[in-house]
């Protein structure tokens, strides 16, 4: 795992450069926003997506650091900080504190908040238009929208506090957050100029590694410890929150877990060697809560 | 003008079948998200934005009802809708209502109306990525991002209540409403395969013609009947918005938006008759105050 290491902090650090080129500075008028923009962006954060895009890109024959992978690794991590700016605003999660800092809204106003997340998600567009690849731009959206995560946010708010089932659950998860984990290992593929056969068994890789990974994270909240998930534990059980350990219990959940990732890692496997890295980025997930 | 008249119906009519074509059932699942964002987008509205859109594609060469000119038509209005939606929620202008009927989030939730206005803002992008072109969503991107809409609107909410500068004043125009209106005569004309420098004379067109829309918006909050504009008039006024008669006195003001029509007519004159529909367009701004 040494090895995987070295691979997220080398994109970690090219997805930050990148970032850092192609947000405004925090004088541009008006600054307050742009302020905003970038302190929610470099809020931390592993950069996790970033590395799945590369990781899937490289295995379908692209090069380390290409230009317009690296347009999408951006892009990626500001669609996600936008879409946790509005999840934390006092109509939906209302959280105070989101990786030991003060949320967008607490730090800045919620209007600003509000407008901040809606400026990353269009400047996340611009940066995939950029690239010059319109099927790109439609690949996110999709991953996005009602179909996707946003669908996800709904049903999550709507169950909470609710005996949700089983089937609720997984669509709540599989929409939420696999959607536009999915939807960075297609890219990395599709901006490699991978056959559509290829990019159609990276989605299955995807779907796996994208479920385990909100898996995990619900397993996290109840088990793992503040400084390893950046926010008090428990805080989804307190909300009322549909997850995992609470539909069908912690042991059920990390089984599932680990079922997941194994499939995730048989999925890489038609890659051989090139597969390596994201193998070991589903076997990344595991480590979390073994 | 009664031949514009019927210009903006079939337009509508055209913009609206496409919309309700593109825009999921509201018995899709999850059903709140998808009767919101239809609930919003079928709210009324002259549907300004796509008209400046065919009209320009149509001067260019395109024929009326192409189908990728009717994709940018309905985005645009997607995106309208959006901004709408956010700019009207609680920690923005907390408007109540909206062309005499609730808006998104007292009809619906202030959660649902930050994802319903998060949901449209994707779907326009989906719309527009599906055309094949990677410049129009860069295109579309710089109008709405900080150096845009955004920007006039944060610049907007932050002068509330303050004695502001006629060059603030511009800026907020400029950015807020302009830009987007710019940015479809723009996309009309290149969708239309236009030469780079006949959209530039567009642009100069669109600017003239955003612009006066605002100054004609601010001069009918004052002296409009609600009929007339959808809300309550002196509306403005009583948020402390900086608006131009407030900065620089009614008379001034109307002098002023009839001047930019007169530039927007006159740049709408080198088209020749390809462009009477442009002109008649900049003519009825004028109308409504007159």
């Amino acid at each position: 795992m040494n090895d995987l290491k070295t691979y997220m902090k080398a994109v970690s650090e090219a997805t930050e450069a990148a970032l850092n080129r192609l947000l405004p500075p925090e004088t541009t008028y008006p600054p307050s926003i742009h302020s905003l923009m970038r302190y929610s962006t470099f809020a931390g954060g592993k950069r996790v997506r970033p590395c799945l895009i590369m990781a899937s890109f490289e295995a379908c024959g692209g090069t380390f650091g290409d230009e317009h992978a690296l347009l999408a690794c951006a892009a990626v991590e500001m669609l996600h900080t936008f879409s946790l700016i509005h999840d934390d605003l006092p109509c939906m999660d209302d959280d105070d504190f989101r990786r030991g800092k003060p949320t967008a809204h607490k730090a800045y106003s919620e209007a600003l908040a509000v407008l901040g997340g809606d400026a990353l998600c269009i400047y996340a567009y611009e940066c995939l238009g950029s690239i010059g690849r319109a099927d790109v731009v439609v690949e996110m959206s999709r991953a996005l929208g009602t179909g996707g995560m946003i669908g996800g946010q709904v049903v999550d708010i709507e169950s909470e506090g609710t005996q949700a089932t089983r089937q609720t659950l997984e669509y709540i998860h599989r929409n939420k957050t696999a959607a536009l984990i999915r939807a960075c290992v297609r890219i990395g593929a599709m901006l490699a100029g991978a056959p559509g056969s290829t990019v159609e068994r990276l989605s299955a890789y995807g779907d796996f590694v994208g479920l385990a990974f909100q898996v995990v994270d619900d397993i996290l909240d109840e088990e793992g410890t503040t400084e390893q998930i950046g926010k008090d534990a428990g805080s989804d059980r307190e909300k009322g929150k549909v997850t995992f350990p609470s539909v069908v219990g912690m042991a059920q959940s990390k089984a599932y877990a680990k079922d997941l990732i194994d499939k995730a890692r048989r999925e890489a496997a038609f890659l051989g060697d090139k597969g390596q890295i994201l193998a070991d980025l589903a076997e990344y997930i595991r480590v979390r809560i073994s």
